[in-house]
């Protein structure tokens, strides 16, 4: 059977270990295991009166609430149906330039919409370092394709999936002063406390050439919902629109939202418990052999390993009903790497102990 | 205030009307008034616990319900996110033929999404009688345009809306046989009894060229929940995977749509409904001077119009706080039409008691 390209496929796991989906310890999704929060339910089941009516097609109640999160202009602000359904569009603008630089390792997902669109690809291979440091960034004018910068895109991921590495927003800086359009994936930057947040999202209105598209379904552990929106030039949003159906957000996902950025108790606990659960994770990690965790500022970690991940992941699913992301869709990874979501102190016992006894198996 | 160009756009009437969304009573979306069953409510509430885990991206449980359903192979099923998101994906492989031939009046959307992919469209005018016996369609190879059909695609509608027209199978017949490719939005079509039903769902293991667009949420009450699906070949429908991202349905819509299809006496009931309660609101508008109902094949109804339907219907939104659909956003019918859903008995008795006071204002 082979593994899935994306995380999270339960059902697949689940045939594949014998038991039912809800068995499964899930590290290969990078969801907060502290939610959903009850504002979450709250909302939706407040909302059960109203499947009868369509959505609102300007999302003007969402729109606001977000952009009061944002501290930014409505208009500039445009809800979709996961950040996934907001990146084909991205992918589709970044089809009209000369060529899409695009970091690997990356989301699988970014490939499958560029080549959606026909988007010209040029893969560019980040460093792969394990420590936080040297996170220096592709000097792309160095690459001597015989392009214009100026007539070239760039899509890239802040925190980076899947090394959880984070650049600070100065060194994206000179790719949106060079380049003609600068896609950025920011699905985890809200797991980044407000200290440490190093959004574009305040440049949207200096930067026409600037996307930012986030989600709200990792943060908030909501991703059965789908829920994202795209940050830009109200003309790029209103291209996008016309792009697409008129009710791309469902009623329900619309109102839970609204409730989800007002819920400060929620994003304070999240931000507490990561930085702490995060350090034991990486410590455990580190200390049984042969594997080697990369310092990450989201809320999952990548994992060098010594072992093939293949056999590894397969052992945990099997023995402990574990189950991590593999790496073997990012081709610049391949079979000795994984990715495992930080979860709660419990679970990571779990997950240290199937891998212990996985590795022993292994060794022997 | 400009109109909106899609029926059930109730922020925009509550504002124009000054109250709150929840006491207009809407005409303008075509929408089953005894929904939604209790059994969509149910499945919403029991998989509350689930929003922590991504949808199956093959939505396997999903497409096996619909399968069992149409009594046909789940391969042949995508699910999307409403029919009108499946319709963006019609457009882009219509926008792929020399042309589009396009029936009109037709849905607003249709000519959107042809737009967004660049599809060359040719509008072909339907008959517009008002009775139901002379349901003719156009000869397309009368039309001598120097295109070849079997180049061409053929976006219709049956039942049509908005003149509520249905036409038999056969009647589609030769187009399929002459054409690249037909795209059949049967989003009404479930509103028909089985005796009546003239879905082309059966043609489709013999004809690759034939897509049938179906909806869940006009017959079952849930537009705000976006869930559709479109039945054709495999090789189509994978394509149009990798058009879009993994998940566009939504959890909560996905368990919701397999315990709709299940709910039979749901089903009986809407049928008997509707049947006599759209006599009742025909022979009813019928009865008000100026006003011409079409027959209509499904849960709503043309009304041609001796009066401005600009002011009957800003009359009626003001006054009686019902909001009926005009058809200003159809050139080929403008502002002597509008069309209204089937309600029950005592919204109709509303509708025509505030008719025929605008009526009577009109005239003065």
């Amino acid at each position: 059977m082979t593994s899935p390209v994306h995380g999270g496929n339960l059902t697949w796991a689940a045939a594949l270990a014998g038991c039912s989906p809800h068995e499964i310890l899930d590290f290969s999704a990078s969801i907060n295991p502290l939610g959903p929060p009850d504002s979450a339910i709250a909302a939706i089941q407040a909302h059960l009166g109203v499947l009868n009516a369509y959505p609102d097609p300007d999302y003007r109640d969402l729109r606001a609430a977000l952009g009061q999160f944002h501290n930014l202009s409505p208009e500039w602000i445009l809800p979709g149906n996961g950040a996934a359904e907001l990146l084909s569009w991205a992918a589709r603008s970044l089809s009209q330039q000369a060529a899409t630089y695009l970091w690997v390792p990356a989301f699988g997902d970014y490939r499958r919409s560029l080549q959606a669109f026909g988007a010209k690809t040029i893969e560019c291979p980040l460093p792969l370092t394990r420590t936080a440091g040297s996170s220096t960034l592709p000097d792309l004018t160095q690459l001597h394709l015989g392009l214009r910068l100026a007539d070239c895109g760039l899509l890239i991921n802040n925190p980076h999936n899947p090394t959880g590495r984070l650049w600070r927003r100065e060194a994206i800086l000179p790719y949106l002063e060079q380049m003609a359009l600068v896609v950025v994936d920011e699905a985890f930057m809200d797991f980044l406390p407000p200290a440490a947040d190093q959004s574009l999202i305040d440049w949207v209105s200096q930067y026409p050439n600037l996307v930012v598209v986030r989600s709200l379904t990792k943060f908030y552990s909501v991703p059965g919902l789908r829920l994202g929106y795209a940050i830009a030039h109200p003309d790029r949003l209103r291209q996008w629109s016309q792009w697409r159906d008129p009710w791309p957000v469902n009623v329900l996902a619309e109102k839970c939202a609204i409730a989800l950025v007002q819920d400060r108790a929620f994003q304070q606990r999240t931000w507490a418990w990561l930085a702490q659960a995060r350090s034991q994770l990486y410590e455990g990690l580190q200390q049984l052999p042969g594997l080697f965790p990369y310092e990450g500022a989201a809320n999952f970690l990548l994992v060098e390993s010594a072992y093939s991940t293949r056999q590894l992941s397969q052992a945990l699913l099997l023995n402990s009903r574990v189950l991590i992301r593999d790496c073997l869709s990012f081709p610049q990874l391949g079979d000795r790497y994984f990715r495992v979501a930080v979860r709660t102190i419990a679970d990571h016992h779990r997950l240290l102990a199937g891998l212990a006894t996985a590795i022993d198996i292994y060794d022997r």
